[in-house]
C-alpha cells in the first residue's frame, strides 16, 4: 500500500532524490567510495558544496545581487542565536507568530533589547498578526514566513527600512518569493530541502560586520561565508541530498511550478475544510498556509472513526501539535496532488457516513 | 581495484554499516518510508537515539555513572564554544598539542580566563607535552587526546583533582580508554562513529548547573540532556549511521578486540617507518597515535615514485596536512590490516627500488 506521507517534518522528499541518496551511501558516481567515507576536502565533495550553493542562489533569483548561500548545522533554532549574534546591536523587532517566534525571541534576548512588533498570541496564533508601525531604529525585523505548527503563512512582508531577517524553515521553495525582501532568511533543511542536518542560511553579505561584539568563530556567518560553509566538517549527506532537491526543483520547472502544484493541493484541501460539516479549520482564512493545513473534527466523538479510515487509506503523520491538536495536513513540494485527494476522500467519506 | 581509504576524516566506515545505512535512506526497515521522511518524534526514530545514546553508555562502561550521553550537531568545533558556555566561571586550563587544542583555547576565550598549562608548539606540535604542576583552581583541564593533523595521542591522562574536559573527535572507540577519567568528552563522528554531522557529547551531570551566565539554549548541556538531543530536529542519518557503528563494535567484541586489532596496524607503519631508510616520522615516538601515522620521505624526490606506487596499489588519502607535510596513514576502526599491509609493501617497494 502506498503510504500519503504528511509528516510536518522531517518529511516526505522526493523519491527520486531519496533513491540517489540511497545510492551515493553505497557509492557516489563511479568513485568506489561512499559519499561519507570522503574527505569534505575533496574535489568530489567541493564540487557539491559549489553547486548547491550557486543552485540555491539562481533558484531564489538572488545570484549576483550581493548573498551568499551557506549550508551550515544545528537548525533554525542554531540561527535564532546566530542571527542575533551577527546582527543584534541595540535593538531587534520580531513579529510573534507562534512557537518558533516566540523562541527565536528568547534567545535573541540574551543579545539585546528586543520588541515585539506585532502578535498572535491573544488567539493562539490562528492568525498573521498585521504590523501597523516599524520602528525605524531597530537593527532588524524578524518573522517566521510560515507556522508550521498552527497553519499560518505571510501572505504580504511587511514594507519597512530595517533589514528583514526571516526564517523560513517551512516554506522556503514552496512558491516564487519575492527573496530580495529579506536581507537574511534560513531554513532547517528538513520540510522542503533535504534531510535533518543541515541549515540553508542565505545572507547580503552588506548587513555584516556591523555589531562590536566578539562572535564566537563557528557562529560568525563572515568566517562562514569565508570558509565556504567549511569552517569546520560539513554535514556531507544532508549536504549533497540538499543539493538532489534543488536539482528536482530546477528539473520540475522551478518555484513556478512548485507554486502551482502547491497551490493546487492547498486549495483542494481548504475547499473540503469549508465545504465539509464535519470539520472547522484552525487558522484564520486569510492567513491559512499553504504547506501545513490544520483543522479540528466538529464534533469529536468521530475522531475514531476518521482515524481508522485515514489508517485504511494509507494516510500517515496528520496528527495534531498538541498545542492546537486534531489534524494538520503537511503538504511539503514532494508530496503528490494524488496524496491530498485521498485525504480529501476520507473526510469526504466520514461525512457521508456520519448523517 | 580495492581502495584503501586512509582518509583522515571523514573516513571509512565499515562496509556492513554504509550498505545498512543506504537501504535505511531507501526505507527503514519494513516501515514503508525512508529513515529521511519520518518524524524524529517517531517510535522508530525515537528508539533509535535512545539506542544509540545507551550504547554509547556501555561501550564507554559509564552506565550508571552519572553520565549522560547526547547526539548534537555543529562537530567538535561547536563544543569548544559549548563546553566553555557550561563550565567556564574563572578560569580554565588548556594543554596546547595543536592545531585543534589551539581552535579551542580561541573559543573558550571569549568566555573567561584561559591558562596554558602545557604546549608543544615550540616543536611544531610533534610530541605530546608534559603537564608538571595543574593549578587546583581551575574549572576545568580541556586536552586533545588524539591529534589527527601531528599524528600524536595522550599515552597517559594527566592526573588532577579538576575535572577533565576531552576532545576524542579522532580517537574516541580506538582502544578501552579509561572513559571515567573524563567529566566531559566529545567527538566529531566522523572517524570511529559514523558519518559527518553529528557529535557524540558524553557528560556527567553533576559538572553542570555550576555557571552564572545565562546559556543559549541550544548550546545548554542542560536543555539537551532535559530534551534527550532532541531541543530541535536532530540530524536522523548521521545518528541513525553511528547506530549502526555502535552495534557494529560490539559485535565486533566491543573495544578490547578493536584495540588490539588497531595496535597491529599502528605496529605494522611504525616498524616500517622505523626500519625503512627512505622514511621519518615525523611524532616522537613516544607520542606515536594509533590512529593517524605521519611521516615523510626522506628524500623529497622520491615523492612522484612513491605517489605513483600508492596510486597503482589504490591506496587513498595519505596526503599529509599542509601543516606537517609528507603524508598521513589514517588507520580508523574500520580500515583492515591488510589496508596497512598494502601501504607498507608500497613503502618497501621504493626503498628496494631506490638502493
Amino acid at each position: 500500500m502506498k503510504i500519503h506521507n504528511f509528516s510536518a517534518g522531517p518529511s516526505i522528499l522526493p523519491k527520486e532524490v531519496m533513491q540517489k541518496a540511497s545510492l551515493a551511501v553505497k557509492e557516489l558516481d563511479d568513485s568506489g567510495l561512499s559519499l561519507i567515507e570522503i574527505s569534505h576536502r575533496s574535489k568530489n565533495f567541493v564540487d557539491i558544496m559549489d553547486e548547491a550553493c550557486d543552485k540555491a542562489l539562481n533558484i531564489t533569483k538572488l545570484r549576483g545581487k550581493g548573498y551568499k548561500a551557506l549550508f551550515l548545522q544545528g537548525g533554525a533554532s542554531q540561527q535564532f542565536l546566530m542571527s542575533a549574534y551577527n546582527l543584534l546591536e541595540k535593538k531587534a523587532g520580531f513579529i510573534n507568530s507562534g512557537t518558533w517566534s516566540t523562541k527565536a525571541i528568547k534567545e535573541a534576548q540574551l543579545l539585546g533589547e528586543v520588541i515585539e512588533v506585532a502578535s498572535s498570541k491573544d488567539k493562539n496564533f490562528n492568525y498573521i498578526p498585521k504590523t501597523n508601525s516599524i520602528p525605524a531604529d531597530l537593527d532588524y525585523l524578524h518573522l517566521t514566513t510560515n507556522n508550521t505548527i498552527f497553519g499560518t503563512q505571510f501572505k504580504e512582508i511587511p514594507e519597512t527600512l530595517v533589514p528583514l531577517v526571516a526564517d523560513m524553515s517551512s516554506d522556503i521553495f514552496s512558491t516564487n518569493f519575492d527573496y530580495s525582501k529579506f536581507s537574511l532568511f534560513y531554513a532547517g533543511a528538513q520540510k522542503n530541502l533535504g534531510p535533518a542536518g543541515t541549515t540553508l542560511v542565505i545572507v547580503k553579505e552588506d548587513i555584516l560586520g556591523k555589531v562590536t561584539r566578539k562572535i564566537p568563530s563557528i557562529l560568525d556567518y563572515s568566517i562562514q561565508i569565508k570558509s565556504g560553509s567549511m569552517f569546520n566538517t560539513p554535514p556531507v549527506f544532508s549536504v549533497y541530498t540538499c543539493l538532489l532537491t534543488l536539482r528536482w526543483i530546477e528539473d520540475n520547472g522551478g518555484l513556478d511550478e512548485i507554486g502551482k502544484k502547491n497551490k493546487i493541493k492547498a486549495d483542494l484541501i481548504y475547499d473540503e475544510i469549508d465545504k465539509n460539516s464535519k470539520f472547522i479549520g484552525f487558522a484564520d482564512k486569510e492567513s491559512r498556509s499553504t504547506m501545513n493545513a490544520t483543522f479540528n473534527l466538529s464534533e469529536p466523538s468521530l475522531a475514531d472513526s476518521f482515524d481508522t479510515l485515514c489508517q485504511n487509506a494509507g494516510i500517515s503523520g496528520i496528527k495534531g501539535h498538541r498545542s492546537v491538536g486534531g489534524y494538520r495536513a503537511s503538504m511539503y513540494n514532494a508530496l503528490s496532488i494524488s496524496s491530498v485527494k485521498a485525504l480529501v476522500e476520507c473526510m469526504q467519506i466520514l461525512e457521508q457516513k456520519s448523517k
